[in-house]
């Protein structure tokens, strides 16, 4: 088994091999040289899940929510996939584990896969790794993929543009609506949930949403009406009424053609694909000549950073022969 | 006015002009490609000012407690910058603009310079964006500038990097401590302030913090202490306390030795300018023969986008075309 390539696991895993499907994962979430060439192999398989996003401010309660919308795909007898994307701490050295003790019971249930990814040290690459390991899950076979992300910034946000459908979990204390604006999440929401809904402020939060959502959304008769709904998802209240408010987003979705919006996310992606690669080759040349002479220079303050880029970017067989170099070096 | 290069702006705003400060800050803002020209120009006249990042979760007060310490370092006879991010709305299409008005007072204050960053479009700039701006600012002569961010993402983490002392500021609302560290907050923090101090639970929080803090720090005896404040920032309580402790954490890194993070933050640096520079070109030819093509090849389906990259990176020659190519077009 460890001594699989990529291939191999490629090819055990897209026949149900759960433990190729760990590693791959794990080989993904690495960034190394051959994850392009791992997603390339497995991308056909893709396209048949469902993708769940679930994001909101931290401490609404999503992970309960997550395990209680597992466990209704369950009993409708859906495999799932959870992808939860931890911001670990640096400190800590890895993610805080807390909330995953909620999701134990899935653990043993073979037709539940839960992966948490850990954002250390990612900066910006976590976007694109969470992305591939839900592609990773949807090529395994499972009918519905969950993508968790706790917090409210634009990697979150990058992250959900994977998702089908996105439901934003708040509770009565998030703050007002002008809060979850500046969030960006009045845009990504294709659900709304106030979750907590026993506590004081819920039916006004909910009256707020739907007041703002009546002033900034499209109104026209396709187009669709993004609800606000109330869970107590500890109580498991109100949960299975959201599973049936994702399913018609689904169908919704089903019934649009496609957009322009599909070619044009495909064509960012090629870029974002390309732009990790030339990073990585340029990291991977930063210790070696001209490079490292170059860096060594800033931090003696013989140049100043933007200078030192410039020279390097004016430089272009300079700049080429440092990004064949790598590559070379690489694969 | 209108038609001055960077180069003149840059000499005009060294010498005081306000308004060729605020364009040489719309221009660093787009992004374009004189950027790095203007920043390596200004760059020598950086290192004087003292840099706060003040940041925490969304409606935790940032911006009360900022419009409160830019009063007292006004009393103090110092000049102050502020940076504000504000996370906007695609849809509104500008910064949610609230808060600002507690900042009114201070815009006709001449020894007060301020300035929303929108993170409209920006996807990952924004550090860069803010990082420039603040320098700019530091350059103009600045004593303070004062950098808040609302959210707590990678990118709100990633902007904090450019200050000297880094506040922390929460709400007794603002959840448990462990959600403090999921959001990566315990390892920026060089202050904790919890704010509303008068609500519930704020005593409780710090005593909270107070254990976190004292579980994770070294506690050598030449490393910093970090303290845990209450403030009441609407009712101007505990803020200039707060601003002695910014003071007395400005003269501890005084004290501290010239650290081997600084070498690794300015090499990582001209690593990031490279890269913003290397993503620029390549989308800038995303347009053109030979990409064009090979992007409506993956959006017909013809190949994944997986593959189109690694085809597209294979081919050294074609790399280097095209990132000369568009270099040359745009200076």
């Amino acid at each position: 088994m460890r001594n699989r390539d990529p291939e191999q696991l490629s090819a055990a895993m897209l026949k149900g091999d759960r433990i190729a499907l760990a590693r791959l994962i794990t080989l993904v979430e690495n960034r190394n040289s051959g994850t392009a060439a791992i997603m390339s192999r497995i991308y056909p398989s893709c396209g048949r899940a469902y993708t769940l996003g679930i994001t909101g401010p931290p401490g609404a309660g999503k992970s309960t929510l997550t395990s209680c919308l597992v466990q209704h795909l369950r009993e409708r007898g859906l495999t799932v996939g959870v992808v939860a994307i931890d911001p670990s701490s640096p400190f800590s050295g890895g993610a805080v584990l807390g909330d995953r003790i909620r999701m134990q019971k899935h653990f043993l249930d073979e037709g539940v896969f839960i992966r948490s990814l850990s954002t250390r040290g990612s900066h910006g690459g976590l976007a694109r790794s969470g992305r591939d390991v839900v592609r990773l899950l949807d090529a395994f076979g499972k009918d519905v993929v969950v993508i968790e992300t706790v917090g409210v910034g634009q990697t979150e946000l990058d992250i959900m543009e994977v998702a089908d459908s996105v439901v934003v979990v708040l509770v009565p204390e998030s703050g007002d609506t002008v809060q979850v604006m500046k969030a960006g999440l009045l845009e990504i929401a294709d659900i709304f949930v106030v979750n907590k809904a026993d506590r004081d402020g819920a039916v006004r939060m909910r009256t707020e949403l739907e007041m703002m959502l009546s002033l900034s959304h499209d109104s026209g008769e396709d187009s669709w009406q993004v609800p606000v709904m109330l869970t107590q998802a500890a109580a498991g209240k109100g949960t299975k009424e959201l599973i049936d408010a994702c399913w018609k987003h689904r169908e919704h979705l089903a019934s649009q053609p496609r957009s322009d919006l599909r070619a044009q996310r495909l064509k960012a992606e090629v870029m974002e694909i390309c732009e990790e690669e030339v990073m990585r080759r340029l990291r991977d040349g930063a210790g070696r000549a001209p490079m490292a002479g170059l860096l060594e220079g800033v931090v003696r303050g013989s140049a100043d950073p933007y200078r030192a880029a410039l020279e390097l970017l004016g430089n272009s067989a300079m700049l080429a022969d440092i990004l064949a170099d790598s590559s070379n070096g690489q694969s």
